[in-house]
């Protein structure tokens, strides 16, 4: 099973008055492991719209066990743990450089669908994208 | 059980590319929601934080069933669904107005902590906070 | 000259590790006392775009005079400084409730486009909302 | 005079339903090359934070010149125009990777404060600093 990892620092803007990174920045920095975990499997998400394929969300969690502040260089760790011709579920580790213990744990479901957000099956509409995504299941390294 | 109705309209900057609110807002109007909770329960929760209480979240559940748009008008319900000494787990629905099923359902969990983020136990260390919410888990409205 | 007043409440997610309301939120503020100003006008932006025009920023001046914090209750107040056929400059002031000093104040430069973002002229293209901008340029109160 | 260069990849958050950057994530990716501007000095604006030293922004402008994309790869040029013991003025160039003219171009006017935000002289409260900006105004490489 492929792992991406994804590097960024944190920006003074997603600090909240705690101190440290207010909780609705981790959903966007999955969201960027996502994207980078497909371009690394060798297409990107922006063509995948231009297919007029979508991917929207229709479920998120998250743990937060620890935090991130301003300037800490953060790894999101982001793999797939379920790939259906319909519904794609990816799982995240947020962790700090140098540390072993993630700071945040999640997973977001997501469902096909068309341009006009109805569901599609992509072994259908779309199995290159199918072959590629059960190929990043199978391997290590990609 | 109280039940805190908040409302927002959309703002253009939390739209995406999908021409639908960004999935990452949910989370912040839910806050939205909290704040609103608390106050109308007769603090707020500027006043707990400079009490040197802090309510950090540690878990975050998001269902997303349907989509808002610029300037839909939103409606976000916020009530208490479990508190001790020592957790709150709020529950969200968010629907738009004139509407009955909500876009959007959540829950967060979330824990006392003094100002170093360590855990306390509110029944000792602020008794009146804990008092004033566990009427609001007895009533209807405040 | 009308002058349209937004209300909001600061938000937690808007704070930063200052404690104070982060500096990019003014201009998502400005953006909602602009829906709000083109609203009370009598159309909405969303049907200005449905009918394939947009107002693109195309330049944004702040000067910060003071902070916002957490809870504040705050007045966005907008005014339109010029209107042409294809400009249009807003103005706009931010203050706390029960002040008078604004914290902050600020202008945002538009052009009209079509939707490729290619220049147009309203008074042309759009001369039913060329006349709504120049009556509330004319008037008081709408 | 030392221009830092600071790479990001646009994050589908940061679009808006016309489909490319919203206009307000550009002062945040100013604070990005400044934070890194800060770095590549040789200090950073977390350690000066601790020293008790904040560089609150009070002025801020954008020209908009043309617009970016989700997954767009982004080239953010900061330097200083000027600076004073009481005052810093950034200056910001934000181009695509492989395009020579700027999408956005922005001035950011700082001055320098201690932690209740009252102003400061650094060549007086912190002289070490003022000499490595001193420094890097002279340099064109650090």
């Amino acid at each position: 099973m492929f792992t991406a990892e994804t590097r960024l620092v944190v920006r003074y803007a997603e600090t909240d008055k705690m101190g440290i990174v207010h909780h609705s920045n981790y959903p966007i920095w999955f969201e960027m492991g996502r994207t980078d975990y497909i371009r690394k499997m060798g297409i990107s998400y922006s063509e995948i719209e231009e297919m007029g394929l979508f991917l929207p969300l229709i479920e998120l969690k998250c743990q937060y066990k620890g935090a991130a502040r301003y300037e800490d260089r953060i790894i999101v760790r982001t793999w797939i743990k379920e790939a259906t011709g319909v519904r794609l579920v990816f799982s995240y580790e947020v962790v700090k450089e140098g540390e072993s213990h993630p700071i945040t744990i999640g997973e977001t479901v997501h469902v096909w669908t068309n341009d006009r957000l109805k569901p599609v099956n992509i072994k259908k509409h779309a199995s290159g994208i199918y072959e590629i995504i059960s190929r990043a299941l199978l391997t290590e390294s990609l």
